[in-house]
């Protein structure tokens, strides 16, 4: 037993630093690894084309042997949209709540892992042995049922980490945070707190979910005689039950539109999560049997997401459902950064079919301001202080905070990811770095979309591509066919005059330079070709497409 | 006489509704036209490789013969920055205040329009008369120096229009809005106010200018013993000004870097519009000079801008500035809507530097917010009011705040670029449609780039492209050579295993297939190689490059 206590607990983040998305964390006590959460990231700007990035967990498969398990905080895509990509290659039970555990089923079946999957359901309260560790599981607040904070105690020492959470005093569904059990566990000594920095820069509390309810009974009683469309977010069941409340008191009927909406409601509904009075519900197909308003539509778009319900009737592309002058649309939500234009365009467009569009002030956060921060901080008293969930700016912004309240710099710890932080109640240190990574999801393919790729498709996006082929006779190389030259994407061809002539005049010049300086390589020759024409258009155009000769051979 | 006065106003949008960005506004009177401002706009997300958008103008080359001239509100790029490129079409005199005709000139020599270009500075209070108009220009407050509001008197009546302004007590430079003439000019009764609307979703006020002043002052204390690098827009000139200042009070000297802060600082300086103590400004290369403590840098780069000097800091690529852990960095700015990934990467860089970055409350917007739109409506008391600059959820939050103040609803006109608004003391109403649009500027390209190359670039940069080859015998069809297939952005070719091969294989099955059913049009056999390729190439991997087919002949 000496030597165990010995021994230093790591903890490395596969993903989830240095951005929002992806979040994976390994938490390794000698021959034992948890892994707590495998969420994916959606993909940056740069990444053209991509459907969706997976974190690289070769330190898992390297390190098989010693994993134990997936121990999983909430139901989010960012914490666990990677799991149907990681289980094939790191096949380890789940352990989460019964909300969680419902919608990784839902995953699992798509991509036919249900049977091959082991998970189990984990109370608030309980707790779970994984080889040299123990979990226990915490109830917090957050912008989805059943988010759980996890005590992770080790021979090392105890790791809080809150997942994503909020102090909410009078949730909708179910308990406050366990305030409590934070304090009880930090009286007894807790090495390190992982908690939230998403709004970390944030001053002052997020306010209480409740308060979304009491804006939806006040917009209702002002549109008593119009239709009511309500874009959120799928997974926020107690938004969706909020609404469902305020349109019982309203007399109106409900209908639910979005695919993933109505699949997150269903399963919500299903385990109770949500309380939905008798025929209430209705379905899309019968909204025509009710005047507009006796109606209260939920749907999703809230993001501005083109193929998304909302984005879709703007756009007049709905098939069921066609905006018109009256309609009163709310946006219960927040663009998250990055979606501004696109949820701009969408109320433009809204607001131009004759919508009166509500979008201030319909929505509260699901992340910790400042001051609850602080009290997390205060009630665990940790040791050591690892900002999590968040771009650098939001982990050091939770850094400030923790600085404000005595941690001293020394023990406040902004990693990276694949840092390996090894820690216990004498010192703590990064020691050394795994190998991480972003794996690009496009379509079918996992991971062969590299830079190169990318590259290409930027260079493409801007300027198009112009491919040049002709055919030259094996050993003379002499011009049999060609050159032909077409373009994508370059120029509006009936504007471009005679500029493909002249490109072909200096493809030709090209070619005849290698020939009388004998150069004989195909390399070398279609470089030359590339650089000429390149100039040329350059010259004539001030762009730069890819340029791609092709030479046959006859 | 009578028949004049019986004429009623046109007032035509040529752009800058629906959008922010590209205004442009003609107003005319039987057979006089002015145009109010001639901006660019900055290309939408899906204009891909696409620099800058200018507006359509052959409404005014139609009727080349009416157009007396460009009246400019102020030197903002949304105002002035398609003129370069309308002038070369419709060239007319161009009048504004001394700051804005500058800023034009700048243009003009880099276009080579210096010469063949009119030109005249008016001062605040005076009126131009051209043709029908009379033109007076009102001093306003807003984010550029000498920006001013116009009073556009014709035969039909009088119409405000504000241009960009904000109401700011106590500016940086001049004097306060001239909110006595608008009152004045109301009094006599005014037709119709054409008010910004950028701000008209915001409650409450605008801050002054000099509060930014403050909070420099407060920050240049509080952080005595580091460089401290500012970023900001390099049009707003009060703001250097004021950074000039705290730099002079704090005893620290001041280095411009960026072209366009070089370029707009020298403009200012020459005229006057900036004051800078003796011995204050260094050069870059100076900087070696002085210890970090005595330095400050104003530079371009606040929305995150990637050729811009603070990105190329961030990203270690400039040549003569290194960032460093201890560096105080301040945004003065907000991003733009769909600049924020960009800025938020910036400071992420920056902070992973270990420099500390400021970017909450060092910037106030230079738009009207509610109450100050109130204001001028109150001063004014405009029979008819015309929102402008903005987006429609803009131009209709101005409409209910017009709503607010008691003007009907059939008085407020949203229109649309080309709506031909006829207006009088009697009555208004939209009567027609002009020709509009945006050109799309991309290198030297006007107008080249249009929907079809634009839906192309969207397609290679989606998926990429494949490009397959082969060579026919003219009569016969039989395959010569190829098919030979290249793709670039489709996937990275080492971890397509076998797919190019089995590509092969098909494309040359539909080529036999072709054979067989005698399709000897080379057309028709491109689009049966394409159609099975891309089938392929979906049920393989889920994606769609775009697929060319080139058949040489032999």
């Amino acid at each position: 037993m000496k030597k165990k206590s010995e021994s230093k607990l790591k903890i490395i983040p596969l993903g989830g630093l240095e951005q929002i998305g992806m979040n994976i964390t390994a938490f390794e006590y000698e021959d034992s690894i948890i892994v707590v959460d495998c969420g994916l990231a959606f993909p940056e700007d740069d990444m053209l084309g991509i459907d969706l990035v997976i974190p690289d967990v070769s330190y898992l498969k390297d390190n098989i042997d010693k994993v134990k398990g997936f121990v999983i905080t909430h139901g989010h895509e960012d914490h666990i949209g990677a799991l149907p990509y990681v289980l094939k290659e790191v096949n380890v039970p789940i352990y989460a709540t019964r909300l969680t555990i419902a919608l990784i089923e839902n995953k699992l079946k798509e991509h036919n892992l249900l049977r091959s999957t082991k998970r189990k359901t984990i109370k608030y309260g309980q707790s779970i042995n994984l080889g040299a560790f123990r979990i226990e599981f915490i109830k917090t607040n957050h912008s989805i049922q059943d988010a759980a904070a996890l005590a992770i105690y080790s021979p090392a020492g105890t790791i809080i980490h809150t997942g994503d959470f909020k102090v909410d005093y009078t949730p909708v569904f179910g308990d406050t945070i366990d305030l409590q059990r934070f304090a009880e566990i930090g009286k007894k000594g807790v090495l390190a707190l992982m908690c939230d920095s998403t709004n970390a820069e944030r001053q002052g509390y997020t306010m209480s979910e409740r308060t979304v309810g009491k804006t939806f009974d006040n917009i209702f009683s002002e549109h008593k005689n119009t239709r009511i469309i309500i874009a959120t977010f799928a997974s926020n069941v107690d938004r969706v039950q909020q609404i469902i409340n305020s349109a019982y008191k309203f007399k109106r009927k409900v209908v639910v539109e979005g695919r993933s909406m109505v699949n997150v409601i269903g399963t919500a509904s299903e385990l109770g999560y949500i309380k939905i009075p008798e025929n209430t519900l209705i379905d899309i197909d019968q909204m025509k049997n009710y005047p507009d308003n006796q109606m209260v539509m939920v749907t999703t778009g809230s993001q501005g997401e083109s193929m998304a319900a909302l984005s879709r009737m703007a756009a007049d592309l709905h098939k069921k459902v066609t905006i018109k002058p009256g309609d009163t649309i709310i946006f219960s939500s927040n663009p998250i950064p990055g979606n501004e234009k696109a949820v701009s365009k969408v109320i433009n467009e809204l607001i131009a079919k004759g919508a009166d569009v509500i979008f201030q002030d319909v929505h509260v956060s699901g992340h910790p301001c400042q001051e609850e921060i602080k009290l997390i901080y205060s009630l665990v008293k940790p040791k050591y202080a690892i900002p999590v969930h968040g771009e650098l700016r939001h982990l050091t912004a939770q850094a400030k905070v923790a600085g404000t309240l005595g941690i001293p710099k020394d023990r406040i710890f902004i990693l990276r990811s694949g840092d390996v932080l090894e820690l216990d109640d004498k010192d703590a240190a990064v020691t050394g770095k795994v190998h991480t990574g972003a794996i690009m999801v496009d379509g079918l393919g996992v991971g062969d979309v590299g830079n190169i790729v990318l590259r290409d498709r930027q260079h493409l996006s801007e300027d198009g591509i112009m491919i040049v082929v002709l055919t030259l006779e094996k050993y003379s190389n002499q011009l049999l066919s060609g050159p032909d030259i077409v373009s994508r994407g370059f120029v509006y061809v009936r504007e471009a005059g005679d500029l493909m002539g002249e490109a072909r005049s200096v493809v030709e010049e090209a070619l005849d330079n290698c020939l009388r300086h004998k150069i004989s390589d195909w390399g070398k020759i279609k470089t030359e070709i590339r650089e000429a024409l390149s100039d040329f258009i350059w010259k004539k155009t001030k762009r730069r497409p890819m340029i791609l000769p092709i030479i046959m051979e006859a």
